[in-house]
């Protein structure tokens, strides 16, 4: 412990960009709390588009219906 | 929040499928508490048969033996 | 499996609007991908307001926001 | 979307220090990734010890062991 | 890596009998998978009755269902 | 319930071996708490390397650099 997990949508997230993920939040869990990082672990899922949804809708179709009232 | 993760085994589940059950879930939380959709999140995780277990066995197995006592 | 996890703020749910929640998301497995009540587990985890946020804000300073922009 | 769960060991951290979990983690998100904040969910699971383990023993075990071959 | 979460109602698990969880599926993971017991993190939920559910029906009201019918 | 997810890292666990893990963590919730194998549910994730963390570093990284010092 700390156990963290991000679920993000998959839309190309590299390697770096997860390493920097896992570097802030340990680096958060240390600064905050005091949470040693040797036994700080960081799970990130990236979620196919079609399996999260936001406001009833699938998060595509949700961010094209915002993005028509704007 | 709310926040919903359902999790299926992966048998073909369409993306309709998938966007009635986010509609769905979403609904039932706004009719039994009032929550508001707009911050409802819902997760769909498909799991491979061979990840997934009941009664102590994978879950395509536990079908099988389930079907064979009936 | 089906496994479905809602988290939702603790503001007051009864056991009776639970007991919705867990026979809504049932059925609404089993109309939509004909998953077998029997084996839909269903897991309801109320969340204490500071223990959860939106928008990089604890979720009821988040909503005083909110009302305050509207 | 995102949707991040943090679960700590129950030790006492504030409403403060919770808030900065909260604050902290969506901000890394918007900055490695680009992620709208006004999305981006956070949920805190304070773990009681006697209800975590690492390396085959409760936490708190873990810890004196660790202390002890020190 | 690995972690692992385990969900049981709360129905009074002893903190031995949780430690004899830790221990033995951390066990598990070394002996299957060769998984390192340093980094194997578990973590217990205790969910509260009303809270859980299965075959649409509250976990405890589905159980004297089912002693009903045996 | 009992519901048990297992996440490891994805580095070529077989369809038997996690078997061994769904009948291993099954039969130790009936031995330690006597819970009904019927109703335990088991899923377990493999997540990419790059997709999870320690010590700050993915957990790639983390291995070379443990090496490393030894």
């Amino acid at each position: 412990m700390p156990y963290v997990n991000i679920k993000i949508t998959r839309e190309g997230a590299t390697a770096e960009q997860k390493a920097a993920l896992i570097k802030g939040v340990t680096d958060l869990l240390a600064t905050v709390l005091d949470k040693n990082p040797a036994t700080t672990f960081v799970v990130i899922d990236e979620v196919a588009r079609e399996d999260s949804g936001i406001g009833g809708l699938p998060v595509e179709e949700y961010r094209r219906k915002i993005k028509a009232q704007t």
